[in-house]
């Protein structure tokens, strides 16, 4: 029996485990102070009301041989009639018309954004930006893919644009960014579709983030014209409503996206037919929960917490005059580091000094050597506390 | 952008949609007749009150800031403490002792045996009993692997042993089977080990109807010696505890288990934390509470129910002298078709004279051809008509 030869030329992925540890050893070291993360990830609002009321509901429902449910509806790839309407009403109050045979849901835009590449040769090559969201690599070294790098920087306002003298297939664009937490405009994706059908490749569309965007910002790929020729979408309740533990995603594919004659909506559904059986009834119902009037409403108040603590930090780097993207359509900042520090002597600098752990860009990619990435995942009131020991110690240097 | 060629390489998936369109056009030629459907594969029975309070009670804390949970814990892989201690108390009830670290929770087994294929290299020669639940061959197919069939049929009591000559490096084994409802002795597990650690091949142990199971027949691979070296066994709460709508599964991997050098452990750690999120709080609460006491108490009930079924369909076939097997400890019955008829040949007439429907044998495998699949997941009030009118049409012949 053969392994994979693939996964042995992964990378470790120390990033988050040497944040951690260095976390941990600093508190052993210093039981009497109270560390600040603002490296978190992870949610930590409560779930909407709404969003309970209609799981409890469906579980009693499931407790009933009358209105019991197994495995979902095979006609929608085990999607529910009520979850795949709420999505298409939702794109539809950006002008997105959508079929229902054109939404596959998952248990989360991590597993779909990787399982999809199961449709598509391990030959083509592979663009991502850099810095990068680890799963965009690490996928694609499972697969053996050659992997190119889109140079994110201070010049592009870490929003790249094609390289029309560079040829890719599998295009990853995740806007608004993670971990950079830029958010492309219209003209931006507008290159990018362009591109990819000039180059007859395929945009993997991270929208993971979507609900964070302000103003007229596009939230869809599908809001740029020609992209239901080049383009998938993936989509994610984590964010948008709290479900990084209750695990709802979704992804759309025009029914119009073809290569080489192949549908690539019927390959998904023959790979997910045949791999997967589909998302908790329970899950489902209170999913499609969120995007009704009460939920959208009950959501935006988790997602204006959220971003009160991203203007906190913002406001507190404004007033040190430190370059940053992010905060305004994102709960990622990402900060250049003070006095032309590297990623990790600030990390181990701001533990020290202000005792507020971060994560360091270097382990985003290359191009994120020099910055730092905060989250406005914390309470409110740390993240207040955060900003005033980072404003003190900052402004020693 | 040019497409995995294997996917074109898939058969149609033709037998459900032959089975439900044959069905629906009986129906519309005959508004008048009540068809019965013992061709179901998935439960119908309630979920058992324990599992609903836990996942309401569930539910609750994700309301709260205070109790909310996000993702689940890094260390097992997102598993809760716990969901993996009731899964190791209940392996720990026959005796197979379970470090927390072999254990890994996903969202179901047929999720759990596909994705894990991407730890091996496609150049593995993949061995699978014929009559086989599809997915075994379709996921193998998708990687361009090699496959070769192990016959089971009535000469070896559909449960194939090793043939020496033959060499594969993986190797899947169903018990109770789907689609036979045929168990192994442990001789019989016994036999595929000791091939496995000859042949260094690795034995993919799917034990997702281990539930169903009579007497002291081996409800998991680990009951027998050798097997930390050889197996990763698969399990499911779908047919255990009526999980098919809420999705949990388990797949234990022996930290003992290496090909190569390599931990198989470790490789799936990698795989499932890259590509993979974990499994809802809700649902491994609702799961934890499956292998309590009072938990088992209640999925017995179930099961007695559908095991009735069972013994129903099974005294109608023994009163009119049909071989079957399965039945006893699994939700399956596989007959042979009376008066030496193929396997569409009684499904047409059964419909029509019966209006019954099963699952034509054949489309399991050529070893399938003149066999029959029944399911005890029907009511009992229609699994006693359909036997009734069975039993009346077979007089006939």
């Amino acid at each position: 029996m053969k392994i994979n030869q693939n996964f042995l030329n992964l990378q470790g992925s120390y990033l988050f485990s040497t944040v951690g540890a260095k976390c941990a050893t600093y508190r052993a070291e210093h039981p009497d102070r109270e560390v600040i993360k603002l490296s978190i990830g992870d949610v930590t609002r409560p779930l909407a009301p709404i969003v309970v009321d209609a799981m409890k509901r469906a579980a009693d429902e499931m407790a009933d041989a009358a209105t019991f449910k197994g495995y979902g509806p095979d006609a929608t790839c085990y999607g529910y009639e009520q979850l795949i309407g709420s999505i298409r009403a939702h794109y539809a109050r950006r002008g997105v018309v959508l079929a229902s045979d054109e939404i596959f849901i998952s248990d989360g835009a991590k597993s779909d954004l990787s399982n999809i590449l199961d449709l598509f040769s391990a030959d083509n090559t592979v663009l991502v930006p850099d810095p990068v969201y680890p799963v965009y690599v690490d996928t694609n070294i499972m697969a053996g893919r050659r992997i190119l790098y889109a140079d994110a920087n201070r010049e592009n306002d870490f929003l790249p644009l094609p390289d029309p003298e560079v040829h890719a297939d599998i295009i990853y664009i995740c806007s608004p960014n993670n971990p950079t937490g830029a958010a492309y405009q219209r003209e931006g994706l507008k290159a990018w579709v362009d591109y990819a059908l000039r180059e007859d490749a395929l945009i993997l569309y991270d929208a993971a983030y979507e609900a964070f965007l302000e103003g007229d910002l596009p939230h869809s790929i599908f809001e740029i014209e020609g992209a239901r020729d080049c383009a998938v979408e993936v989509c994610s309740y984590s964010k948008t409503a709290g479900f990084t533990g209750v695990r709802c995603g979704y992804t759309v594919i025009p029914s119009t996206l073809k290569r080489e004659g192949v549908s690539i909506g019927k390959l998904w559904a023959r790979r997910q037919s045949t791999k997967f059986n589909g998302v908790s009834y329970i899950t489902q119902m209170g999913a499609a929960a969120v995007f009704t009037e009460e939920g959208e409403r009950q959501i935006r108040e988790n997602i204006a917490y959220y971003k009160r603590n991203a203007q906190t930090i913002g406001r507190m780097l404004d007033a040190h005059g430190i370059y940053y993207t992010g905060g305004k359509h994102s709960p990622y900042i990402w900060m250049q580091c003070p006095a032309g520090m590297k990623s990790w002597e600030f990390f181990d600098l701001l533990l020290e000094n202000a005792n507020v752990v971060g994560t360091p860009g270097s382990g985003f990619g290359k191009n994120g050597e020099g910055f730092f990435r905060l989250t406005a995942f914390a309470t409110a009131e740390n993240t207040e506390k955060a900003c005033a020991r980072m404003g003190d110690y900052i402004k020693t240097l």
